[in-house]
């Protein structure tokens, strides 16, 4: 099953020729998932040659305008490209509010069912699930309300072992117990553990998305052992200070969770326009924890 | 003095890698303005090395997001680079409205002093002048309430012929009289008539913006004469149909608005992306009106 992140947009607030503001686009299994939206998101998208009719939902971590104001013109160009499949926003309740006053404004009637999920911010919370993944949100500590979210693939169900198949006939319908942890009893009544029978599933991936956020470890809980974390880091260590006034963090703090909460692969992007050259951002971050990837526009990840 | 258009966005309601959806650039004698702000615009203006700061007024002809989800982006970067001088928006009241739910919603007071205009686009009506220019808008024909716009020089004063200066001693207070259409009488009691001393000053330019509507002559009277119109062209003539029913026009159309116009120059934007190749459009527009140019991304038009 695919497990991706394409990352779209890698700046802070301000867009540059070289870093659009956040964009995350996620491929879970084929299906595609948007976090934040910034202004150029769809051109980014088709820079990168992502089908972008196949997202099917949307979460917006906050409303600043380098997260969301990229949404109503993805939204236009869905409606224009005859799109037909439903849409699902995730998002502070007051950008559903924005989005209809544009809608409104321009004599716009979305030809696709739209469905606004309100999102709040306020405690860890699933806001999604499918057969494959649940997303949840969790609170991170901005200037306004906003979400993290952790993204997770569901167990899955053990297999049973190619050998145990070559030698033993284990009736069709007696498979899905034995995947599910059960043991099994052959018509001679002899007794096989489940152990012995299967090994484990691959261990269920997990991404997580901090932005935008100061340090804080009041969100560990949630992201703990994921596999890859991205983590804001507007600012490097000398402009704690400034980071910490404007509700940001730098790429030592970022790098700081990522070492506590036991995390795979630290992403980490939303820079400061400030910096044209990153690798003393990415030195900065891997001194506290190696295994630190810059999250450039275009970079993908996969697990 | 400078008059000149750069165009950041030819394209139509989809923005595309090669074509940002509406924005036109108008340098006044180093005073510039911005028509219509489509999402991405603020990019294109960093591509094409203008100083943003410097725009004092934007003009935004009606409420399809092709023409003005570039904006909030804009405002907000104009806000966090430390703008000082005021900006002047000319607008849909419901603009107004749109913009300031998206500062609210992100905590954002803007530093800087923002006048909102509102605009009916019901009659012709002069909008706003400085000392070099006044700037007109006009109903033209949408599907929503749309305003054309007329930039136009002031009548500029006579000049005193350079022989005339090096013959005649004229007192420096006589020489505004002069420049205005007087006539002087010198010491002796001999009158200059104002035709021996002075050249008629340069023709005032102009440049006349219209986008989006479809075919109409009712604009004519107001964009008479003018040395470049911009008229939307959205389809060739083979879709006039499509073109009509979406309240846009053929590339035709527009030429034939230009030569019953008899302005000078005509320049055709707002593309549709179906069209990856214009030279048919240009040919047909030239077909009937020769002085016909593409608003390509970049383009700069000098009058």
């Amino acid at each position: 099953m695919t497990f991706s992140i394409t990352i779209l947009g890698s700046g802070a607030a301000i867009p540059t020729l070289t870093r659009n503001p956040s964009a995350h686009l996620l491929n879970l299994n084929e299906r595609l998932f948007l976090i934040d939206c910034a202004e150029g998101t769809q051109l980014q998208l088709r820079k990168y040659k992502i089908h972008f009719q196949r997202i099917g939902h949307i979460f917006i971590s906050h409303l600043h305008g380098d997260h969301f104001y990229g949404l109503i013109g993805l939204l236009t160009s869905f409606h224009l490209l005859g799109r037909k499949e439903e849409l699902h926003i995730y998002g502070h309740p007051i950008l559903e509010a924005i989005l209809n006053a544009q809608l409104e404004a321009s004599g716009t009637t979305l030809i696709y069912p739209l469905h606004f999920h309100p999102l709040f911010c306020e405690k860890y919370d699933m806001i999604f699930q499918n057969e494959n993944v649940t997303v949840h949100s969790f609170p991170v500590l901005h200037s306004v309300p906003t979400c993290g979210f952790l993204f997770k693939e569901k167990n899955s169900a053990r297999k049973i072992r190619k050998d145990v198949l070559d030698t033993i006939m284990i009736p069709f319908p007696e498979m899905s117990k034995i995947k599910n942890g059960g043991d099994y009893t052959d018509p001679e009544g002899r007794v096989y553990k489940n152990e012995e029978l299967t090994s484990d599933p691959p261990r269920p991936r997990s991404y997580a998305y901090c932005s935008d956020t100061v340090y804080s470890e009041s969100f560990i809980p949630y992201i703990r052992h994921c596999d890859i974390l991205y983590h804001e880091a507007t600012f490097m260590q000398e402009k704690v200070e400034d980071a910490h006034e404007k509700w940001h963090s730098t790429a030592m703090e970022a790098a700081t969770i990522a070492l506590k909460a036991r995390v795979k692969k630290l992403v980490i992007g939303h820079f400061s326009a400030r910096y044209d050259d990153l690798q003393p951002m990415l030195e900065e971050a891997r001194s506290v924890f190696p295994e630190t990837y810059l999250a450039d526009d275009g970079a993908v990840f996969t697990i």
